[in-house]
């Protein structure tokens, strides 16, 4: 949706021409979240003041290279403990925190499975270009674009260039497996990295018009004869490494830039 | 989760012994919702008043034997223009429209496909005692159960046998169609109905412990040869008028009760 930058350089309404300030960062899993709330030293806040009372959720706060800087993780399940992953948890809350935190950027971090056919290494930091769902079927003309859901990234060459990020199309399911229809429609979105959120992130941005930097770290490799659950857990902690080192490096690149300043011109 | 009552007869800290005064109605099909906001005289009203702007969300409001009731539904897609479906857009609006409106009951109202074997028929109007999801795969231990997101239903056994609804459990995907996958982990939710949003309705009615009823009219059934989708839009505009003759039902039925009135003791 949206995608295309109009004559003033601004993408589909988002305001990409004020100098970053506030920066909301969603994680859906506390283990990818902890080691980059301690190198940012962050501190946990009262939930309370800013969400419903009840919710699971959880945000961490500090000011970073000079920008307001949240890191907000939809916690633990209520009932069984397990953090609250998927698409519906993460829209509800990256619209959470940013009706209420008003953030000029969003960026949306967490760990992906990659196609080696398309280059991806285990270990590789992604830049979003395109989001899309694979888990959407509606096959009824119109709905089924509406079902694969298909959004342009805030576009961020410079950034991309500059701290050597690798970029590509991701593609987001609810479901850590992959069926044979995933497949297809993983292929048909020309995926690179395929995760459980980023879509859904994309989503509530788009609607809101804030601009956003989705980073996934490559847990495993979805294309080669390794089953994906045992890559993902061996390879989850080095993952969350990577994220702590790139986010960091990103709050600092967008630090005194506008969000327009992150794309080659 | 929660469902279980405690002593006082609340559910999971559900306010279940006060008077329903303000009720919320979450539909996701404009075409569900527009013969029952005529049968209602609802007004629509500015919704930039309790939404944020840029969302495509819709909101009609009245005044319906005493109750403050809302139709609330996620209107349509900015780019393609058609009913914003599935479970993403559905939660969102049911956390705003709880959030601002503070609703003391929710209803989700819409179309189902039903299993024969289950003993459903075309035109059916169901309420759902039980909510599960089918296409959230998570093959690790937990987070597998955290996928499938069994939810309890706000118990109103009562209003089922006075208004003389069916019941049965209600297994949502993102998908119109049912894959093998699918298929497996609807029977294993043991669902009678399945939809594309109320087990995301029933998570954010869960977590913000507000009671709510899901009322499903069968537009197609699954377990036979017919095609989904040519049933679905064949039997769509009958089902919507199943649900503009049950949903004022429900209001008047609840008007001047507590929602644990709706149970029988």
């Amino acid at each position: 949706m949206a995608g295309s930058e109009d004559m003033g350089g601004e993408k589909g309404g988002q305001h990409t021409s004020e100098a970053v300030k506030t920066v909301v960062v969603v994680i859906a899993m506390q283990a990818e979240a902890l080691p980059l709330v301690e190198t940012l030293q962050l501190v946990e806040d009262e939930q309370i003041s800013v969400f419903p009372s009840g919710v699971p959720w959880k945000k961490y706060s500090g000011e970073i290279d000079g920008l307001d800087v949240h890191i907000v993780v939809p916690g633990k399940d209520k009932t069984l403990g397990v953090d609250s992953v998927g698409t519906v948890p993460c829209s509800l809350l990256t619209y959470a925190s940013a009706v209420a935190l008003r953030p000029n950027l969003l960026i949306n971090a967490g760990t992906a499975g990659g196609f080696q056919a398309k280059g991806a290494n285990i270990g590789d930091v992604y830049v979003a270009t395109e989001f899309a769902n694979h888990d959407r079927r509606i096959p009824i003309p119109v709905f089924d674009k509406y079902g694969v859901g298909t959004i342009e990234a805030t576009p961020t060459g410079n950034l991309i260039r500059d701290l050597k990020f690798k970029e590509g199309k991701l593609s987001t399911g609810n479901s850590l497996d992959m069926t044979l229809q995933d497949e297809e429609y993983i292929k048909a979105n020309d995926a690179t990295v395929k995760d459980m959120e980023g879509a859904a992130v994309a989503y509530v941005a788009n609607m809101l018009a804030i601009p956003l930097i989705s980073l996934k770290a490559v847990t495993d490799i979805v294309d080669d004869s390794k089953p994906t659950v045992e890559e993902f857990l061996k390879n989850m902690s080095m993952a969350a490494s990577a994220l702590s080192n790139a986010v960091p490096l990103v709050l600092k690149y967008v630090s005194g830039k506008t969000v327009a300043d992150l794309h080659s011109s």
